[in-house]
């Protein structure tokens, strides 16, 4: 898929929904310095795997989030305006690209 | 698992192989930033799903890496030392992990 | 999530459609056999290992054909009739299970 | 990689550990045997979906019982006859294709 459908969410996403995604970004980036440390620290390999698993959870429950309210708007919308299909294989393409 | 069983690499890790690890690490801070521009600006989820997806191949990558090393350093010296169950045992815990 | 929403699709899946999926899994249940064999020809591990993401790929897909399916056609059918929400969230539930 | 290193495990399988690998493979055709049944009644996407995912965990707690003994007895040997490197690599290349 070269271009995405939409520039932007059917529904604009509120500013609490914009700040909540925010927040957890936030955190994974702080997640991300951390495990530069440990490298700059030389510290043990598990460790550091321990972390990077950690942060990877973290990215797939906002992936979820995010592709939990596009379902319920973008591909709704779509839906009930009578274009569901090109939404929906939209999505499929990019849960297979997650799921590898 | 509690406790790792080591705070460092059986043989620490090059000026060089830190190097490259903090040049992946520090792409990938910049991609997670990247996200959160994009969710400041209100983009499409599925183009902000592509960019969680792309982060995710980065950092799995970089846990291949140290996984690798892991195992040729720190889990062959544990092998040729004949306490290499201990060891290994931990690093399939944090493949099981990691496979989540 | 105890119990399904429902016990069919919402659209009967054609005779076509049963016989592609009953041919890949009559497929994958063949490679499940080659698996047995070689486990009991003592074969090497590498080459189990092999197979065996072979099959998880083939399972895979597979759940992707009928996750596709079913939000052209479940999912998009409770959202139509103004039932979308409960449908989604079983939708999200299982698709955060199949990414464990 | 298109040849694996060896044919069999550097220490054959013993007889129990074979008949355990048998007994689970033997349930994972049965579990696929059941969605074919489940394809034949039309049943439930989400029902196939949630068996589908239950073939996928029981498939990978098979592959890791298979990779920590590939890891004990042939990458093992394989390090202590000061060949590990290649066995080493073939172990990522497989966790590699394991983790798509």
């Amino acid at each position: 898929m070269d271009k995405s459908l939409h520039d932007h969410p059917s529904t604009p996403r509120t500013k609490d929904e914009k700040q909540a995604l925010m927040n957890r970004l936030k955190r994974v980036e702080g997640q991300v310095r951390g495990i530069q440390k440990m490298v700059d620290e030389d510290r043990y390999c598990v460790d550091i795997l321990i972390q990077i698993s950690a942060i990877q959870a973290a990215l797939k429950n906002v992936g979820f989030t995010i592709t939990e309210r596009h379902i319920k708007h973008c591909v709704s919308d779509a839906i009930q305006s009578g274009e569901g299909n090109e939404t929906i294989e939209e999505l499929m393409s990019v849960m297979k690209q997650f799921s590898k």
